[in-house]
C-alpha cells in the first residue's frame, strides 16, 4: 500500500512539473504552497508522507530505515526523496510484519511526546491514515494550483496512462 | 479502519459546527465549500467517504448495504449520514471478509465504466485510499475555512479530548 501510494504521489508531482512547464512558471514555486498559513507547505507534506511509510515500516519490522535530510527545495529533489524511500521499501521482505501484530510500538507525537500502541493498531489507525493524509494534502495543493489531476491519478497513478 | 475514519470525520464536523457558532456564521455554508471549482463540495466529500466505506464493505462481504439519498444540505444532516453508515458497519460481523481475498469484485468507475479486481487488492488499493482521500479533503476544506483542527483530530478524533 505504501509503495503504491508513494508511486502515485510521484506521478502527481510529475504531472505538476509538466503542467508548470505548459503554464510557464517555475515548478519549484509549488514546493512552498500551503492550504492554510498554519499548515505545512507541500515540501513537508511530501517528506512526511515518505517518512510515515518508511518509519512506520521500520518500527513494526525492526529493520533500520535510512534517515534523510529535510532539505529539498525543488520538485525534482522531492521526486528523489520519494525514489529513495521506494528503493528502501523494496528491500523490505514481504514477511517483515509477520507475527508482529501484538508487539508494542512506541513512536513520537510532536516534538516532546511519545505514544505506544500494538503494531497492528499502529499500522491501521496511525501509519496508514497518516500516509494517505499527506499524499491527499499534496493532491489538494496541486489541484488548487490548477494542475490537471483527477482522483484516478491519486488511486492508480502511472497505470492511468498519464 | 472505516469505523475509526468516519467517527473521526464526525468529530471534525462537530468541531466545525462549534467553530461556526463561535464565529457567528451559519455552519451550513461549510457544506458548499470546494477546494477548486472543479472539485466536489464538502457535502459530496462526506457522502463519498461514507459510501466508499459502506459499498466497499458490501461488495467484499456480499452483504447488502442500505442506499442513502444524496440530499443533505446541512452539517447536522451530514452527521446523520455518518451515524447511519456507522450503524450499518456495526452490524457487519468481524469475519465478513474471511476467505474472500481472491474473489473478484466488480465496481463502478465514474458513470459508465466498471473495473474488476481481486477483493484484497480492491480493499488495499481502492477502498481504503478512497475513504482517507475524502476524509482528508473534508479536513482540508475545514482547515482552509479556519476551523481549529489539528492532525490529531483526523487521527484519533474524540479520543483527542476535543
Amino acid at each position: 500500500m505504501f509503495q503504491t501510494a508513494l508511486a502515485n504521489l510521484g506521478h502527481c508531482l510529475k504531472k505538476a512539473q509538466a503542467n508548470a512547464a505548459t503554464r510557464s512558471f517555475s515548478p519549484d514555486v509549488l514546493v512552498g504552497l500551503r492550504l492554510a498559513p498554519d499548515m505545512l507547505p507541500l515540501a513537508s507534506q511530501v517528506r512526511i508522507a515518505c517518512d510515515a511509510a518508511k518509519n512506520g515500516t521500520a518500527r513494526v519490522s525492526g529493520l533500520e530505515a535510512p534517515r534523510m535530510a529535510d532539505d529539498e527545495t525543488t520538485l525534482v529533489q522531492l521526486q528523489e526523496r520519494i525514489a529513495k524511500t521506494l528503493a528502501w521499501l523494496d528491500t523490505v521482505p514481504a514477511d517483515a510484519f509477520d507475527g508482529r501484530e501484538a508487539q508494542d510500538v512506541t513512536f513520537p507525537i510532536g516534538k516532546d511526546a511519545t505514544r505506544t500502541m500494538p503494531a497492528e493498531a499502529y499500522l491501521k489507525h496511525w501509519v496508514i491514515p497518516n500516509v494517505y493524509f499527506h499524499v491527499t494534502t499534496v493532491y489538494a495543493l496541486l489541484r488548487q494550483a490548477g494542475v490537471d489531476l483527477g482522483k484516478v491519478d491519486f488511486l492508480v497513478g502511472e497505470e492511468a496512462g498519464a
